[in-house]
C-alpha cells in the first residue's frame, strides 16, 4: 500500500456511493420537474394565446361592424338620392363622387375582411392552438413513461453496482481475512522451525521426539489449509473486482448515454411538433394578415385609379351634357326685314360710303389697339392662373412621416403638428392662395370687357370689310374667334370627354348636319338655330394631347417592394 | 316685293325677337339656377365626407384603444411573470416566446397606427375638406358676380338692338310713308298732266290761263318736296337698317362668345381648384392608409422573421442550459479500491483468463447481433419520425381565399367552411397523426432497450478487450457511442446554439479546461466531474451545416408587388 493512498473502508466507500446515487436521482427528479414546468409554461402561452385571439376577434368584429354601419350609413343616403338615380340612369357619374363612392367601397370591403379575420382568429387559430395544447398534454405524459422506463433502468444499474461492489468487499474482506490468517500460520511455523533448529541443536541431545514431529506436520497441513483458503479467496476477490470494474464500467457508460443521448431524446419526445404545430398557427395568422394586406392594398389602388382620374374638364362636360338645354346656344337672331323691305344686306352706296369707309379704318385700329392691350391681360391671367395652379396641386399630401415607428413606445405624434399642415402655415397659404385667387377674378373681369368688346367690334369690322370690299359673306359665329379664348392652360390640363348636345333631341349626327346645312343657307335663316350644337361641341371638345388629362399631382411614394 | 316673302309687320317682329330674348334669359337663370345646385352638390358631398371622416376617426379611435388595450393586458402579465425576468436577464428568450411577443408588439403597433389614423383624419383631412367648402362658397360667389356682369351685357346688347332695330323700323315706315306720299304726288302729277295734256288740246281754244300754270308749278314743287323727304327718309332707314345689321352682327357675336367660352370660363372659375383640392385630400388620406399598411407589413415581417427563427433545438439548449445543474452529467462512478486493495485493474491472470476470454468472444457475437437488430429498429424509427415530421409540418396555413372579393356583396365566406379546416378533415388527420406518434413510441420503447444493453455490453466488452489485449486504455464515456444516436435528422433540421454549462459558477473555458484535464489524470478522479460540460457541450451542440436550422414549413405565398 502506497503511502498516499488512503485506505478506505467499506462504510466510507458505500456511503460515498450512496451519496453520488443520491445525486442523480435527485437531478432525474429535477429533471422531471424541468419539463413539466415546460409544458406547463407551453399550455400557459397556448392558453394565452387563445385567449388573446378569442379577444381580438370581438375586437375585429366590432371593428367590422362599426366600419359596415358607417358605410351603410351613407350607401343608404345615397342610394335614395334623386342624383344618383339620375347618374346610374346615364352612367354618367362625375369623377368626384366617384371617389366618394369608391371610399365607401373600401370601406364595406375593410368590413368584411375584418370580419373575415376574426371569423378565422375563432374558427382556425384557435381551433388549432386548442389541438397543439391537447398535443402537449398528451406527449408530456408518454414522455413522463419513457423518462420512468430511463430512470429504473439506471436505478437497476447502480443498484446492482451497489451490488457486486459489496460482494467485492466481502471477497476482499474475507481474502484479506484468509491471508492475515496465512500469515499468522507462517510466523507460527517460523516461529515453530526456529524452535526446530533450537531442538536440532538439542537432538544430540535427546534424539527422536513423534510428539514434535507430528505438531511440525500439522502446521504444515494448516499453513497449505489456510494458503489454499487464502488462494481460494482471493480467486474470489479477483472474480468479484473484476465484476465490480465491469459492472462500474457498464453503469458508467449506461448513466453517460442517458445524460448525453436519452435526456435529450426525451426533451425531443416532449417538443415533438410544438414548434412546427405553433408555427403553422402562426403562418395561418400572418397568411390572415397579409390577405387582408393584400385586400386593402388592392381597394386602395382602385380608389387611387380614382383620384387619378378625377378630371374636372370631364365633369364640367358631363353636368353641361346633362343640362343641355340650359347650356345649348341659342338661334342667332336673324334680321328681320320691316315690311317686305328687300334689302337685307349693309348697303354701302353713296351717301353712306364714305361714312362707312371711316368707320371701317376707326374699327380697324380701334381693334389693332384693344387687341394688344387685352392681350397683354391674357398674359398675366395666365400667369396668375398658373401660380394658383402650383398653389392648388401642391404635394402636400404625404402623411408617411407619422407612421414612423421609433423603438421608444413613444405617443403617436400629432398629424397637426406637422409643419405643413401647422395652423399658421395653413393660414398663410390660405390668405395666399385667395390673395391670388382675387387678382384673377380682377383681371379677368378686365379681360371679360376687353374681349366682349372686341368681339363685337369685331363683328362689325368684319361685316363692314365684306360689304365695303365685296368679300365673302361673313360666315357668323364659326368664324376664328378675334379674340384668345382663355384656358390654353386649362384645356391641356385636363381629359377631353365628348360633349353631347341633346336640344331638340337630336345627336351629334343631326347636329353636325345642322350646321352644315345652317353653312349654306341665307345668314338669317332660321335653320342656322341648330348650330349651337356643333359649335358647342367644336369649342367644348379639348385638345387630345397625349401629356393632357391628369391633375398634376404626381402620386404618393410608396414603400419600395 | 317677292311673292315667297312674308310680309312681317313691326309687332309681329317685335314679338318673335322679345320671345326670342326671354328664351335666352331663362337660359341664363337656369344657368346660374344649375351652377348653385353644382355647388350645393359639392358642398353636401364635402359635408358627407367630414362627416364620414370624423365617424370614421372615432372608430379608429376605439379600435387603436381597444387593441391598446388587449396588449397591455398580456404585456402587464409577461412584465410580473418570474419566467420573464429570469429570461430578459438571460437574453436567453425561447424563440416561441420570442413570437408571442411580437404578436402583442404587432397589436401595439397596430393600436399606434390606428391612433395615428385618426389624428390625421381629424387634424389634416377634416381641415381640408372644411377648407375645400369655404373655397366652394366664395368660389361661387365671385363666380356668379362675374356671371352677373356677362349677364348685364348679354341684355346690354339685346336691348341696343331691340332699339336699332325700332329705328329701323321706325325711319323705314316713315321711308315707306314718304315714299308712297311721293308716289301720290308723282300720281297727282301724271293726272294732272294728263289733264294738261288735254288741256294742250283746249289751249288752242281758250289760251293762255294763269291759273293753272301756278297750280303745276305748286304741284311739281310738293313732288320735289315729295321727293327730298324720301330721300331723306330713305337715307335715314338706309343708316337704320346698317346700324341693325351691324349690330345684329354685334349681338350674334357677343351672344356666341357667351355660349361658347364664357360660360365655359364661368364654370371653370366656379370649379378653381376644387378637383385639385379634393384630390390632394384623397391622396392625404391615401398616403395615410398606405402609410399604416406599410407599417403593418414591416411588423408582420418582423413577426414572420420570428417564427421562420423557431428554433426547436436552440430552445431545449436555451433550457438545458438555464437548468444545467440539473442536465449536466454527474461525476462518473470511480473504482474505490477496498481497504487498500492495490489492484485497480481486470485481472486475465490465470485461472480467469480463459473464463474472460470465453466472456469476451460471448460478448462480442452477442452485440454483433443486437446492434444488427436494433439498427433496424433505429430505421423504422427514422422513417416513423419522418412521416411524423411531414404531418406537422403540412403547408396548410394558407387563407388568402377568404379574403377573394367577387364583385357581388355576398357575405363572409366561413374559414370553417374551408376544406383543410373542415372538421372531418381535421380529426382525421388529428387521428392519423397520433397513431402515428403511438408507433413512434413503442418503437421507441424498443430502440431504447437495445440500446441501453448494448451500451452496458460494450463497456464491458471494451474493457475485457484492452485487459486481454492489454491495448490501450478504455476512455469512458469520450468513446464513440456503441449505437447510432438517435435523430440525425432533427439534428440537421434545427439551428445550431451553444450550450454553456454553467456547472460550479464556471464557464466554458474552465469547462473545456476541466475536460483537457479529466483526460489526463486517473480514470477514477474526481476531478473528472467536471467533464460532464463538455461532454454536454460535445454532444449537443449539433453540426453547423448549411442547410440547417429552419423548420421546413415554407413561406407564404404573397403578392407580387
Amino acid at each position: 500500500m502506497s503511502a498516499q493512498a488512503k485506505i478506505k473502508k467499506e462504510k466510507e466507500i458505500i456511503a460515498e456511493y450512496e451519496t453520488q446515487v443520491k445525486e442523480i436521482r435527485n437531478q432525474l427528479v429535477e429533471q422531471f420537474r424541468c419539463l413539466e414546468q415546460q409544458s406547463e409554461s407551453r399550455l400557459q402561452l397556448l392558453q394565452d394565446l387563445q385567449d388573446f385571439f378569442r379577444r381580438k376577434a370581438e375586437l375585429q368584429l366590432e371593428y367590422s361592424r362599426g366600419l359596415d354601419k358607417l358605410a351603410e350609413r351613407y350607401s343608404a343616403k345615397i342610394r335614395t338620392s334623386r342624383e344618383h338615380q339620375q347618374f346610374k340612369k346615364d352612367q354618367n357619374l362625375l369623377s368626384t363622387v366617384n371617389c366618394w363612392y369608391l371610399v365607401l367601397n373600401q370601406t364595406r370591403r375593410e368590413s368584411r375582411d375584418h370580419a373575415t379575420l376574426s371569423d378565422i382568429y375563432n374558427n382556425n387559430i384557435i381551433v388549432r392552438l386548442a389541438h397543439v395544447g391537447e398535443d402537449v398534454i398528451r406527449l408530456f405524459k408518454k414522455s413522463k413513461d419513457l423518462g420512468v422506463q430511463m430512470h429504473e433502468e439506471l436505478v437497476k444499474v447502480t443498484n446492482e453496482l451497489y451490488t457486486v461492489m459489496k460482494t467485492y468487499h466481502m471477497y476482499h474482506t474475507e481474502s484479506l481475512s484468509s491471508e492475515s490468517k496465512l500469515k499468522e500460520a507462517e510466523k507460527q511455523e517460523e516461529k515453530h522451525m526456529g524452535k526446530a533448529n533450537d531442538a536440532g541443536l538439542l537432538r544430540h541431545v535427546h534424539e527422536d521426539r513423534p510428539t514434535r514431529r507430528s505438531s511440525v506436520k500439522k502446521m504444515e497441513k494448516m499453513k497449505e489449509k489456510r494458503q489454499a483458503k487464502y488462494s481460494e479467496n482471493k480467486l474470489k476477490c479477483t472474480k468479484a473486482r473484476n465484476d465490480y470494474l465491469l459492472n462500474l464500467a457498464a453503469t458508467n457508460a449506461l448513466v453517460a448515454k442517458y445524460y448525453i443521448h436519452d435526456i435529450s431524446d426525451l426533451i425531443d419526445c416532449c417538443d415533438l411538433g410544438f414548434h412546427a404545430s405553433l408555427a403553422r398557427t402562426m403562418r395561418t395568422f400572418l397568411s390572415a394578415e397579409y390577405s387582408l394586406e393584400t385586400s386593402r392594398h388592392e381597394g386602395l389602388d382602385l380608389l387611387e385609379g380614382a383620384v387619378d382620374a378625377m378630371d374636372v374638364r370631364g365633369d364640367k362636360l358631363k353636368v353641361m351634357d346633362m343640362h343641355s338645354q340650359i347650356f345649348c346656344p341659342p338661334a342667332r337672331f336673324g334680321y328681320q326685314p320691316h315690311m317686305g323691305d328687300e334689302v337685307c344686306q349693309v348697303s354701302a352706296q353713296q351717301p353712306v360710303q364714305t361714312e362707312l369707309l371711316m368707320r371701317h379704318h376707326q374699327l380697324q385700329s380701334r381693334l389693332a389697339t384693344l387687341k394688344i392691350e387685352n392681350e397683354e391681360v391674357r398674359k398675366t391671367l395666365d400667369a396668375t392662373m398658373q401660380t394658383l395652379q402650383d398653389m392648388l396641386t401642391v404635394e402636400d399630401f404625404d402623411v408617411s412621416e407619422a407612421f414612423q415607428h421609433s423603438q421608444s413606445t413613444e405617443s403617436v405624434k400629432s398629424a397637426s403638428s406637422d409643419s405643413s399642415m401647422s395652423k399658421a402655415n395653413v393660414a398663410k397659404r390660405r390668405a395666399n392662395q385667395q390673395e391670388t385667387e382675387g387678382f384673377y377674378f380682377t383681371k379677368y373681369k378686365e379681360y371679360l370687357n376687353g374681349s366682349n368688346l372686341i368681339v363685337k367690334l369685331q363683328a362689325k369690322h368684319d361685316l363692314l370689310k365684306q360689304t365695303l370690299g365685296e368679300g365673302e359673306r361673313p360666315d357668323y359665329g364659326t368664324t376664328r374667334s378675334p379674340f384668345t379664348p382663355l384656358n390654353p392652360l386649362r384645356a391641356r390640363r385636363f381629359r377631353p370627354s365628348a360633349l353631347r348636345c341633346k336640344m331638340f333631341n337630336g345627336n351629334m349626327e343631326t347636329l353636325i348636319q345642322g350646321e352644315k346645312e345652317c353653312s349654306s343657307q341665307e345668314p338669317g335663316d332660321r335653320a342656322g338655330h341648330t348650330c349651337g350644337g356643333g359649335e358647342l361641341r367644336e369649342i367644348h371638345q379639348p385638345v387630345r394631347s397625349a401629356a393632357a388629362g391628369n391633375l398634376p399631382c404626381s402620386r404618393i411614394p410608396r414603400r419600395s417592394q
